[in-house]
Formats: structure tokens, C-alpha cells, sequence
């Protein structure tokens, strides 16, 4: 990352005054509210289309130049975005080629945002004017911090000219041989064979490895429609440039995009307040836990939120007011996982259209009597005071791998379960321990370098891309702990089935073969008898959903099955392979397995938790370092005031804008939603 | 309304005797059990048209006049409907620009009925040409009672005819000013704005202004099209015209439409014996008397039922068979609350088709031996008994507002809370108490006139439309009593919301500022605690859904919230303005609230109910006046026999077709779905 | 059936070794692992077109000839598959007219499989040529065992082709007379009376006698294609011909198919394992005996099951797999009921595209170790012993009538009920009873010859097509007894209600008038109280659903109502008549009911069971006869071990490949999902 965005934590928010040109006293109180609530930036220019370019090869940039102007003066810095997002209606008039295709229901109307075809030239030649007018006026300002490019790229286009693109990807993906794409697509079965490159003109959802091939055609597609706003900007402008990715979405695959952006951000959306109790509120600090560690890992940087909501969305089924204080514990938790910017949408909220009803900063009431202000501000002036921690790092002994192809392909796959897969679900279910323990855990793709990590968590690994199962096999051997599922290693990457036995080429390591898949109703469970003494694990546990009938071959049976046919059959084993040790988890288990099971494997393997003390539930510790100095926060998600203890030594506490040294196993109160900041030189 | 109307109460059905035309004796059936079953009208033409003009410009209207030369012979009167709720196919097939184009997805196939475009020239000018035909011949008939316009106008058209009506309809309310339109609709935002009017082509419904103009422009375009029907009639007929409205259905703001017609009609088809206890049908019960409430306050004249069933329909997922005698107490509360007209979907059951199994006078088996005609035949005696009543009026000192644009707009917009806005159901939730008390209710648009009210209650009154704040401000400066609630004046009538404030322009009436608006997950309720002596108001309700999170300024709170981080704060207010007194209820509260509140609240201004009397739960008295008489129904929808007692003096009893003396203080004994008539002289 | 098919009990699957031409390992194992499975047939060609015919005009049979070659070596016969069920890319993209017509949303793209259209002359050219192409080259081959015409025929397609031909087929049907159509369609009703046979290119689903035709025409249409595809293969060859009919598919009545096949073969893909209980695979073995039942009966011929899953399929939300037995035991339920072919889908999984998780024979492990593989070759091994009973008959003295016209006009119609409406359930509960006792049964259309019956069933009979009332009635007169329900005798083949009064045609032998239906919310219950001392039947019972008030005119009461206005009302009534007897049931009661009222009724009419013998619940017999020796067996589907004893002689029973001896009165015991095969000769 630029170490021009190491300067603070940033504190910004998207700002769009180009609503309000008519009413100046809203552009003035802007700027003083904007100070009072300690912004330290301003993210401009989404959607502004309309407003830059009026009509057709119409520029104005004036109100524009002033809003650089102006906050350059008040001491804002401007992340600038690329109007991509929202083509105007001129434009979708002109030339409405430019409009996504849906298919089999024809050329969409124009409407609302990230509607446009990421293939078509015309749309690209008007990004390329519009991109290159503004990095040419504003691509040197003092007062640029970063490009914003375009907003939560997504979804897909089935036009003619996207199928074009899609064949020529196809044909450099198979070396220009049909025949090798038939045979990968299996496509005999059905009679699905191709004849002729142009028949592939429809994405038949039956045939996984074209519905695969789709959307990583969409990802390529996308990412080549970024690079292009990019190469627009770069004549004018050295900025760094980041696009705002989102939590939850599965759509493009962020690994493959996140190597050509200078740094990584992303859009937050938790659910706090949805229950009575407190424990919804841990699964949603959980969540977001496990999209920060998702996101970080992705250049293994530092990130920004590029967008929270300040309060209440307005496009849920039901939004809760964040309560007092759940504001600026979530920031906090950003910080905690690596993020060095906490910014909103949105600064004012606007007075019509959609969103009119989504928070901001600064209401519809328009002045800083508001309890959210007053809240923001107050965190604003911490995260000015707590600059020191901007760039510092995350260390990380786990890896949990997330896969967004392997997700696309249980998706895809029709099986003997298709409904409840919960793939994503069972992700968070594995990283869900690791996080209330404090450990570091990167979140990624299964195509990193699993070298640096103590222990590799996997679940559901169902494809295997070209050299995963030898580098986790090679992991083991070199002394590495790896732990697996139930429905992992059945396909390669073109979703064709490995034959001889399952898991496929992980059965080495695992020392196992899987003949056979039960899937249960929802009304119906299982159960499993865990005894092993290495562990120290024991007790039994509710199964569901997936009960893999195991042969152990090299494998020892740390668990069986309580009942069906299969009852005594092996349900968890371990196998012992080179230097290291391969577990594999036959079902699907009721959370608290995972939690035990985890919460052993990592005391086995003697892991460093971000800071030794007693927590109790619901309160977690993430640590920051850089060159021999830690940040450490424990984190009060509980909904009740708590009191923790740590037995380490030589922290200093952030209290009322100092530092006071910490004594170790004194008691500690922390308020509901509070939040304790430490920090300490090795 | 035309004084040929107030002749008598009356009691008819829907005919379609082209259905027989090959089976004479059915004819001569008909007229038999018409007479048998004291039917004093018949509705015909509905639907008819390819029966008047089996092909393009060829015209037979002979077995028209056969009906109605027949029916003036055996005494009935004729209801004459337009055909124009259904275009032949040969009409489709020739002028395909007739059917309605469904947006996004192409023109409708040839189907149903009420399929036909608004604005094509094509469809109007045949409608013109059939309608002066049928006006031409029938238009002076003695036995012509009134025009039918049509068939339960309904639905929206989006083809480029409509959209280019739609344009200039925008010019107009506009200025031609496409600057203001953008303005207005906020449209700035996600770069919505039109450079050119041919732009407008689709709704957006993310642009909530415009969703909301479009709704607009429905009610116009199909009121210009039924004005259209009417001025082809008129040249030879001075029949009284109207069209049969719907309850439940929001599509059309018949508030808009009412000024237009000589007389309101509606069609009721609420949902007798849905649960095992009586419960159910009194919440029914309300749900007719709200209905009935609404469409007689639309012009505050009597209205006619224009259609019911006299048994099951056929369009439900399930259809009560209607127990013994809830009929007739169905059709009593009609005209309890204005209902100068009792008239049935259908006088016989048709052979074949989609309705064939929705109930009839006349069943398949075709006889007067059915439980249904002997109690149809009766009730129809009764009706003839008390002509009498036909005419008089309803006194309402109380508004309840009920305003179609308010409710699209509720539904429009996206905020807090998308789903369970549930806000005809409030609206319903507020008028139960004021029903079960037996108190006038005129439920109203928000641009009436409020002066000659006592008290307005306006739920969930979102958007203030141009001087409705002003008028409900003066309203209570005058001494009036205004209820209103959460979700109240956040927008204007372009949708934009309100600065500075909410509730906006109703911030000085009703004293205090809502800051915040939290909004509850299914799961999850508030309480709060109300304690006021001066409406002798006490105890603890539940809350859900929404709570406002207010700051009193010059009100006085009469409840608090229980729980959550706004604990202690303001749920119920009352603020002293002028001469009269505004409350503001800050939560969605249960219906017991809403009741003991509204309760307290008519004692405190003294009003009166239709009768002082000791009536059991789900008995419920209603009221009509004319020049010193009053007839009093009281009617029992409690399922089981009760007992009643009146304080009054003066009234008697109508019974076994006779007027016996009432003594005051007697008990009387009504049985289930029992009817007591009374009436006096002042 | 041709008696070539007779030789034995046939063992086979769908086989596709075109997926593997290039691995030949997999070509000898599969030759191996047939013989070691006991496989007597192979099936092949289905959906095989690309493979045969790459591109348009060059054909290529010789990996096909291979097939042929090699399977005879190895002692399998062929079942040959015609490949329209899937047409290639190339077909659909030079002649876009194949593709189906999906009414207002356009023409299909080219997917998935079963999707041309059946009228198209350029397809039909196209299959006439690869049909005969086949035939020419396989059709007098020695191993060649029987046709296959395309794959499990279904869909539909609204093409201006298949209107076209649609018109005509109206045209025929109605006499070229417009009028009498729009007579019977009753299409005065909404106007929607034709003028002229073009306009008819929509189907209304309101105007139910054309969603009728609709329905009836693509049967026919289906039909002519299947025979189009037969003419084709005639002149090269006469091996018998079968087209794969589907379990629970209604779409295509198969009655009127049926007269046109050499004999019937279905694919059954019961669920078993859905609970935890044995109940449900009671449930699941009743079904499948309904469907065996079914069609065995359309021919009254032993029929084959074509496709069966040997483990899990691919396309529920959830598939279980087959606890060990399972497979056997459904197997030899299948020629309990005169199945004389037990084959799978599919030989072996495909390695990619969308079915490659559906279960196989040989497993993506490949080899004979698997559980499964183990399985299916000791039944294959039982089978090639138990040949004797191929071709052996069923006697049924009870007819189910399950008139698949019916099942359409009571989803098409819209009544008082439009949830729930349950028929193909109501035939189950009627026929649940009949089954678990052990009595033969045809389920038939309601248009067959009653005379050879002793007890008809006629559940929900709604529509009465022609001659069926009179058929039933003199079935009653002659001696016979008739059952049937509420729902009954409303309507006409155009779905034309029954004038004067319900059950229509019926009234006379049931001796009823049926005044009302009353329809229950899923909330409401009735209860009928039932004391007749003829049937020996007594007791209480639940009602739901349904509830018909009728007013006996010769029928005698056997059960009453005990609850709503209509408590005291008949439930349940017989009907002496001629020689016979006609109850009449009408509500729809729990299922306790069907099981006392039906055993009460074939112990009164004496009627024998396959054998006399105290089976326990969820144990079931049934019967095979030829020539005075009879085969039975003792199905155990209850999930335990039982124990069952017979009070007859002479019994043989087959262990260990080998004929026993039985003892009367001795007890058995069969293991949960255990078989007891048994034969006799009188």
C-alpha cells in the first residue's frame, strides 16, 4: 500500500453535495459538521455521472473543482470514485447496447445502478472520456488520497457481445480445441457436444463446467473493465486506486481481482440488535471477523471499510437503530483486524429517491444534535489519536481457506443434497472458534502458499484446482496440520468427478477412501461418539445433513456413529503423514464439535492466542504489530458488562486519550459494547 | 344521488341471460324465481360484448331488448353495464395495440378480462361506438335504472401509447419544466436525471416520486377513460351512472374517481366463518363496516352494494359455505352504514368457464329448493318492508383518514422497515374500537375538509400532501382533537422528506421532535407503560414493529417505553394547542391500547354512539337519520346468542313484518347472525 | 407382450459407453462387471445423437456397432433407444423452430433435454431419418431385445406449428362448427366468445374446456410424434416397442397412449428412507404399488420398470441413500406386482454434467467393491433364478378408477377449494387399505369395462366423461359395489357442470342430491359418527377438507355429522340398487376411516387376499398366476424384524436358491426389508 495511506486511520465518509447545489447554507454547514464529527476524508464522485456530463460530450466540472477546492481548505483529503456505476439516461437511450441482457427474458430496462455491459466498446470508450477528464483535472490535486473505481462491481451481462468475449476467452482456456472443451464439459452426456465454437450462446446450468467457466469469465470480464477505467487514470494520475468490495458476495471471485489494485477495501453491513439476547450479536461480531480476515488476506495489507452505515439501512427486511456505544465497538473491531479506515455511506442522507432513509452522519434533521453525530464524532477523535496503529500488521498461524470457485461449484453441483448445502455457513461454523480464541487466522483461496501456517482448516474442499491437494499433501509432510470435510475432493477443476475412490488425490494424506454420501431431512440426525486421549476429546455430538460412510485405510478413527446402518462406523480420523497429521471430519456436527474439537487442535499445537487471559463469552482480543510493537483490543460483544483478566505483562491501556500502564491479573470491567485498547514494545 | 335511486332498498343481481339463450325455459325460470325472490333489479351487459357485436360492426341488440322488455314486464328494474370490462377477440386479433403491455415483459396474450389498454384510440373509439348504441336504445327505457360503467376498473397498461400520455401529463403538472421534474424527484441521486423528456420511458420504482406520479397518472388515465364512456352515453340518456369499486383494492385513488359519478357502488366479498370461533367474524364484520365507512364517506351519500355473494366464491384458496343467516346480517350492516342497494355476483350460476362454481340466487340444480334462495327470498322481503330507510343519512363526528396516495407511498419508499408496514391494517386496528362503540366514522381522504368533525385519527399519515398539516393544524387551533402515530409527516407529496425535523410541518401541532425511528424484528417487542388521569388512562401494553425514539418539546408524555436503550423515553404525548389538543402515539402498540385510548378519548369529547345500550362483545349498533327519524340496527356477529339492553326511550322494533314499541331497560334476546331493526321519531 | 420378452426376469440398466471411447480400460470392465452383476440387458442410444450423427448428414454407428458386438459376445441383449429425447446444438441452431414455445415468455434457448417441438416437420424429418438409420443397422440384430422409443415424453410447446395443429385437432373434434365450440367452452362467459378458428392461439386457463383440450391435444400430439418415430423403425424391424413412462407425471394421458406400445415400462423413483420411523417406507412401498398397479393395468400385461436408481439420484433436495435391503426388497416388489424387468439408471456414473452424482451400478470408484455393486449382483443372481415367474399374470377384483382427464379438470377447475385439492393423495388413501390387505387391484381409467369387477372405488370422480355414469350404474344394477366421495358427478367431458342438481348422472344410483360443498380452512376440523351393523363398522372420525351436505332420497345413513350448522347431516351413505349397492363418502375423512370403511367392505363382499395369513402391520403379500400355479410374496417394509404365519397349504418358499417346503401355521420371521418368495401349484 502507498505509505500516503499509512498517515492516520482514516474517518470519511461517501459525500455527495451535488445534491444540494441549490442550497449553499448546506454546503457550508458540511464543512463545519465535517470537522466537529473529526473527518478526515471525503469520498466523492459516485454515481455523479449526470452531474459531470449533463449531456452527451456536455462537461461541467465546476462544482466539482469547488468540492476539492473547499475541503482541501477545511483539511478533508478526497477519495475519488469513477462514475461507472450508474450510466445516465442519455447515454442508455443512445446507445442501448450498453444495457445488461438477461437471458431469456431480453435487454433490461434502464434502471437503477451497475447496469451496463462490461464488454461493450461504446461504454468503454465513455468510461475512458469521463475516467480520463477527471484523473486530468484531479489526478495531481494536493487533496487526493485514492481512486474510488466505480461501486461494488457486479452481476453479469448475456449480450451477444459478452457471449463474443466469452468464446474467445473459452478458446485461449482450450487451446483453441473443441473437442478438449467436450471432453472437459463431458459434454456427451445429453448430447450436449459442440460442433461449432458459436453454438455456445446460452449458459445451459445443467452443464457445471460451462456454468463454471461463466463466471469466471465474468470475474475475467469484470476485472479487464476495471483495468481499463484504471489505464484511463494512469496517464494522469499515481494515486493509489482501490474498488469497494462487498461482504457476503460470492459473485466475483475477489482473489483473482485483488492483485491488480493497490490496496483492498470493503463494504460492512452487520446486523447488530437482531435478538433479545447477545449471542445474535457475537455471530454478527463473528461475521465480520471473518470477512475482515477475508479481506486483509487477500494482499495480506491492511484494508479500509469503504463503507458502514452509521445507523439503520434502509434496504432490509427490518433495520435496528445501532445502540448506544455497537457503533464504535464495530469500528473498532475493523481497526483490531486490520483496517486502517472507518468510513460511511453516507455523509447527509439524501431527501428522495431510494436510499433517502439509509443513516448518515448528518440526518435529514441536518445538525449535530443528533445522538449518532455525537457518537461518530467521539469515535473520530479516538481513531485521530490512535494514528500510530495505521500500517501496522497482522500475524497469522491458521489458515482457513474460502474458496469462491469451490463455492460456485457446490452451488452448481446437483447431488444428493441440494438444498441446505451451506457452504458459506460451515466456513464461518470452522473460523468461529479460532475467533472467540483470539487467534490470527487469514481467510483465502485454496491457491495460496500454505507454507507459512501452522494449521490449515478446509472444510467442504469439494474441487480440487490444479496443484491444491499436492501443496496441502506437501504441507502435511512438512510437519503442517490440516483439517477437512465431508464433501471435499470429489471434483477438479472442471467439475469432472475423481475416479478410483474419493477424496481424490487427498485420499493419500488423509488415508481414507469415502464410498459413500448419506444425506439426512431436516427432521433427521445422527450422532457421534468421540473418544481420543491424544486430543483430549470426548463426548458426543448431534450430526446432520452430510455422513460420509468412511473406509479408514492409514487413518485412525478418533469418532464413530451412533446410529442408521452405519452405526460404529469411523465418523472423525486422524492420519499421521510425514511430519504432520490430516484429520478428517465425516459429518456435519453440531457447533459445539467444532468449538471443542478446534480449541484442542490449537492447544496441541501450542498457538498463541492475541493475548493470554481469561475472556469470558462473547469478550475477544485481536492484536495489531509492527517492528516489535503490539496493539492489542478486547472486544465486548456480549450485550452485558464484563470483567477479564490478562496474565501477561507490560501493557499500557488508552483511556480518556493517554496511555496508563496495565497490571497484569488485576480485573478489568468492560462496559457492554466496550471496548479496551492495549498496546506494548517487545 | 338521483331521486329515482331512494324509491326503495334494492335488492338485486348480475344477469346474463345471453348465457341461455338456447334454453327458453331458463328464461322463463328466471322471471318466476326473480319475483319469488323479491328481486327488484338486474344488472345486465357486463361482459357482454361479443354477444352485442359477435363481429367487427355487426350489431345485435334483440336479446337485449327482450330482457328488457320481459323484466319491465315482471317488474324489475335494470342496472345497464358498459361491455367495455372485456374486448372480444376478434377485436384483439385486429387491433393487438388494445392489450396491455406488461413492463419488461411484452405485450399480454388475449385472456381474462380487464386486459385492454386506457389510452388506445382504437379500444376508445369502440367503446364510444358500442356504448352510444347501447345509450342510443336504451337509454330512455323506463325500466333503465342506472349505468353500470364497465367492470371493476383495474390494472395499468405500459406500452408507448401510455407512456407518451404519461409525458404530457408530467409537462403539464411539471410546467414543461424538465428541471423541476429532476429536482423533485431527487433524481440526482445514482445519476437519475433526464436530459429529455422521451427519456421517461419506464418506472423506476428505486425513484419513488416517479412510481408515485405513475400511480397518479393511472387514476387519471383510466378516470379520463371512464369519462370517456360516460360523454358517449350521455347525448341520449340522463341515467344516473356509476362504477362498481372494490374493497381491499389500492390500485385506483377512488377519491379521485368519486366526484366524477352520480353515486358510489362498491363489491364486498369478506370472509364469513373463517375460524372456529366468533372472533373471526368480527374482525370480518369491521373489515365491512370500514369498507362501507369509506365508500359512503366518498361523496357522504348513500352507496350500493353493487355486488356480493350469496354463498361461496370461487377465487379463494378456501370458501366458506355462508352459515344460516349470516347472510341476511351481512346485508343488514350494509345498509346500517348507508347501503341503499343489496345486489349479488350472480343472479344463476353459469354452465361452463372460470366462475361456474362461484355461488348464485340460482345454483345448477336451478330451483327455488336451495337453503340459499329461501334465504335470499326472505331477506328480500325484509328489504321491501323497510323501503323506507332507503335515502336517509349517516352522521359521523369522527375522520378517520385513510388516503390512497399516503399508502402507495408507505409502500414505496424503502426504509427501517420493508416489510409488515401493515398499514391498512392499522388503519383498521384504529377504527375497531370506534365501530364496536358504535360511533359515526367518516373514513376519509387527507384533503377533506376537517372542520365539522369532532375528532380526526390519522394513522401512520407518512406523507403531508399540500395543506393537510396546515388544515389538521387548524384544525386543533380550533378545538379539534388530532390522533396521530409513528411513521407520520416524514414527506411531501413528491416523497421528499421533510428537513429539519421530523414530523415536519406537524411538529408545532403536535410538540415534540421524533429523532429516531427504531423498527423490531418479528421476534422481538417493547412494552409501555401509560399512566394518565386526566383520560383515566393506565397499565403496560406490548409494542412492535416501530418505536420512535421522540424529544417532547411542548407536549406532555402520557407513556414510556419499558425496555431497551430508549427505556424511560416518550411512547404517548398529548399536546395542548389552541383550543384543542393533538396526541401523538410513538409505537405500534396492541390492539388493546388502541382500544382503551380511543375509548377513553370518545368519553372525554362526549360523543355519541348510535344508542345508549349494554351491548355484549361482537354486538354492535349503527345508526342512519333523515329529517328527525332514526333507524337503529343492532347486530350480532359474536357467533352465539346474547342478550341487550337499551337506555333510550322512543324506539320500536321492527319484527315479523311489524313496528312493536321498544321499552327501555328490557332485555332482548338476539340470536347468532340476529338483526334487531329499531327506529323513532325525534 | 411378445413372448421373446417372456424368457426371463430381466436385469439391466441404461448403458452409455460413448462417454469412455477414449479409456477402453472402462469398455472391459464393464463387460466383466455385467456378467459379474448378473445383467441380462443392456439399454443403449439414449440421448446419444451428437455421438451418432456429429454433424448434420455425417453419421457414425461404429462405436455403436462395437456395442452390439461386444454385449452379445457377453451374453447381454440390447434394448435400443431411439435419441429424440435430446436434440444436438448444431439441429437447434440451424433450425431454431425445434426449439419449444414457451406462451408469453418466447422460445426456449437450446438446454438441457426433452425440449423440441413435437409438431415440427423439420425434427420429425430429422428423426424418421436416424430412426430408420438405426433400424436399418440394428433392428434385426439377434440381440437386439426391444425399442426404446425416446426418453420419458413430456413438456409442451405453443409454437404457431403446434396451434396450427391444434386448431385442426379442434376443428375435427367439433365438427368444424365454431358455434358448438364456443358452446361447450361456454365462452359467452367474459366475452370470450370466438368468431373465427385463427383466433384461437392462446390457452386461457380460465376457459377450462380449452386448458382441457389443451392437455388432451398434446397427448395426441405427443402420441402421433411417438408413432412418426415408430413408423420409421417398422420397415427394418419388429422387435417390440416401449417408450419410458414416468411415476406421479400427469401430464400425458397414458391411458390413450397405451393402446399404441407393445407394452409398458415405467421409471419409479420412490423415496425410501424419508423418516425415522418405518412408517414412511410404508407410505413409500404403498406408492409404489400404485404405481406398478397402474401400469400393469394399462394393459393388463406383466410391464417393466425401465429405470430405477440402485442408490441415490441427483435431483431431490435431499436423496438417502438405500439402507442395505432396500434395494432388493423394492426390486421384488416390483414383480410382485407384475414387473418383469428390474433396470437401472444407470449403468455407471458419468463423470461430469449434471446427473454425474446420481447413483449407478458401478460408482465413479469403478470397480465391484463398492456396497452397492454387492448389492444389485445377488438380486441379479435371484432373479436369473426366479425366471419362471416372467410373463405370469395378476388378479384383480378391484378397480381404483384414476382417470388422468379428471386429475386435470379438478386442478384446472375453480371452486370453493383451490388449496389442497389432493386428489392423486385421495387416491392413495383409498387405496392404501386394498393394498396392505393383500387384494389385487387395478388402478384404471374411468373409462374401462367394470363388468369383470366385484368393487369399484371411484374417489373425488368430478368429471363424468361419456358412458362412464351409465357404465357405473349398470356395474351397481348387475351386482357390482360402488365407492365414491364428495367432489363427484360435477361436471361433463367440456367441464360443463351437471344441471338439476349433483351428483348429475349419479344421483340415480347413489340415491342422493348433493345441495353444498362446504370447504375447510387448514384449521378446521368436523367429526362424523358412523354406526352401521351391516358392515360391522363403527366409531368417530375426523373430517377435513371437504364436507358435502346431501339429502338422501333412496339412500340409507350410515354415518352423520357431529359438528357446524350441519351436525346431524348424512356423511356417509349406501344405496341399494338392482342387485348392488352405492356408497356414497362425503367428507374427506382421515385416513382410519378408508382402512375400517374398505376391509369392512371386502370381508362383506369376501374377496380373497394374495394369501390367508396374519401378517403384521407394514408386512404385505401379493399374488402371480398361470396356469393354476401362483407365486406370493411376503414383503417386509415395516423397518423390523417380524414374524408372519399362513393358514393355507401347499406352499413352497425359495431360500438359498432352493424350493422348501412351507407349514401352515407355522411361524416365520423376516428381517427388516426381508422377502419371502412362495409358490404353489393347484
Amino acid at each position: 500500500m502507498s505509505s500516503s495511506l499509512h498517515h492516520t486511520l482514516w474517518h470519511g465518509a461517501d459525500y455527495n453535495p451535488e445534491q444540494w447545489l441549490e442550497t449553499p447554507q448546506v454546503w457550508e454547514d458540511d464543512l463545519r459538521l465535517m470537522n466537529a464529527a473529526h473527518m478526515s476524508s471525503a469520498t466523492i464522485g459516485i454515481f455523479s455521472w449526470t452531474m459531470l456530463e449533463p449531456r452527451e460530450g456536455e462537461f461541467d466540472f465546476s462544482w466539482m473543482e469547488r468540492v476539492f477546492e473547499t475541503l482541501a481548505q477545511n483539511g478533508q483529503k478526497i477519495v475519488l470514485a469513477t462514475p461507472s456505476g450508474a450510466k445516465p439516461h442519455w447515454m442508455a437511450r443512445q446507445y442501448p447496447e450498453i444495457r445488461r441482457v438477461v437471458p431469456e427474458r431480453g435487454r433490461q430496462a434502464q434502471q437503477a445502478r451497475h447496469n451496463h455491459c462490461p464488454t461493450s466498446p461504446v461504454y468503454r470508450a465513455k468510461v475512458a472520456q469521463i475516467n480520463g477528464e477527471l484523473a486530468r483535472r484531479f489526478g495531481k490535486h494536493e487533496a487526493l488520497l485514492a481512486w474510488h473505481l466505480s461501486n461494488e462491481y457486479s452481476g453479469e451481462c448475456g449480450c451477444d457481445l459478452c457471449f463474443g468475449a466469452f468464446r474467445d476467452w473459452l478458446r485461449k482456456r482450450y487451446d483453441n480445441d473443441l473437442d478438449k472443451l467436450n471432453r472437459l464439459y463431458w459434454s456427451r452426456f445429453w448430447s450436449h457436444s459442440y460442433s461449432d465454437w458459436d453454438e455456445i450462446d446460452f449458459i445451459d446450468k445443467g452443464v457445471h463446467a460451462l456454468g463454471l467457466d461463466w463466471r469466471r469469465f465474468m470475474t475475467h470480464q469484470t476485472t479487464d473493465f476495471m483495468l481499463h477505467e484504471l489505464a484511463a487514470l494512469r496517464p494522469h494520475s499515481k494515486a493509489p486506486a482501490t474498488t469497494n468490495m462487498m461482504g457476503d458476495f460470492t459473485g466475483l471471485d475477489y482473489a483473482a481481482m485483488a492483485p491488480h489494485l493497490d490496496f483492498i477495501s470493503w463494504d460492512a453491513y452487520p446486523q447488530w440488535g437482531k435478538g433479545g439476547t447477545g449471542d445474535d450479536d457475537i455471530q454478527t461480531a463473528c461475521w465480520s471477523a471473518f470477512h475482515h480476515d477475508f479481506f486483509r488476506a487477500l494482499k495480506r495489507q491492511p484494508f479500509w471499510l469503504m463503507e458502514c452505515s452509521p445507523g439503520q439501512t434502509n434496504w432490509r427486511d427490518v433495520s435496528k437503530l445501532k445502540a448506544p456505544g455497537v457503533h464504535r465497538l464495530s469500528a473498532w473491531q475493523t481497526v483490531a483486524h486490520g483496517g486502517d479506515a472507518v468510513m460511511y455511506f453516507q455523509w447527509r442522507q439524501s431527501r428522495g429517491s431510494s436510499e433517502k432513509f439509509h443513516a448518515a452522519v448528518v440526518s435529514h434533521e441536518g445538525s449535530e444534535k443528533t445522538r449518532m453525530f455525537g457518537e461518530i464524532a467521539q469515535l473520530g477523535a479516538e481513531l485521530e489519536a490512535l494514528g500510530e496503529v495505521a500500517g501496522s500488521q497482522t500475524e497469522a498461524p491458521i489458515a482457513l481457506v474460502y474458496d469462491f470457485e469451490n463455492l460456485w461449484a457446490i452451488a452448481n453441483e446437483q447431488g444428493p443434497r441440494n438444498t441446505n448445502k451451506s457452504t458459506q455457513k460451515t466456513a464461518l461454523d470452522f473460523y468461529a472458534p479460532l475467533w472467540k480464541g483470539g487467534y490470527g487466522v487469514d481467510v483465502v483461496d485454496s491457491t495460496v502458499d500454505f507454507s507459512s501456517y501452522k494449521l490449515v482448516v478446509a472444510p467442504m474442499l469439494y474441487m480440487l484446482k490444479p496443484q491444491v491437494a499436492e501443496r496441502l499433501t506437501e504441507f502435511v509432510r512438512a510437519g503442517g496440520t490440516l483439517v477437512t470435510t465431508y464433501w471435499s475432493g470429489l471434483a477438479d477443476e472442471h467439475d469432472l468427478c475423481f475416479l478410483g475412490g474419493f477424496p481424490g488425490p487427498l485420499r493419500e494424506v488423509l488415508g481414507l477412501w469415502v464410498e459413500e454420501t448419506d444425506t439426512l431431512h431436516a427432521h433427521q440426525t445422527n450422532r457421534i461418539q468421540v473418544g481420543d486421549s491424544q486430543l483430549g476429546l470426548g463426548g458426543e455430538f448431534e450430526a446432520r445433513d452430510y455422513c460420509d460412510l468412511v473406509h479408514p485405510e492409514s487413518a485412525r478413527v478418533l469418532a464413530t456413529y451412533a446410529c442408521d446402518f452405519y452405526a460404529g462406523r469411523a465418523a472423525l480420523t486422524v492420519n499421521d503423514f510425514g511430519a504432520g497429521q490430516a484429520y478428517y471430519v465425516a459429518s456435519r456436527n453440531e457447533s459445539s464439535f467444532q468449538s471443542e474439537f478446534l480449541t484442542a487442535l490449537v492447544h496441541k499445537l501450542e498457538l498463541k492466542p492475541a493475548i493470554e487471559a481469561d475472556l469470558p463469552t462473547g469478550v475477544v482480543a485481536q492484536k495489531r504489530v509492527r517492528q516489535g510493537r503490539e496493539w492489542v483490543w478486547v472486544l465486548n460483544f456480549c450485550g452485558q458488562t464484563q470483567s477479564w483478566t490478562t496474565r501477561e505483562e507490560g501493557f499500557e491501556k488508552f483511556e480518556k486519550g493517554e496511555w496508563h500502564a496495565l497490571q497484569s491479573g488485576q480485573q478489568h470491567t468492560l462496559p457492554s459494547s466496550g471496548v479496551a485498547i492495549l498496546r506494548r514494545s517487545k
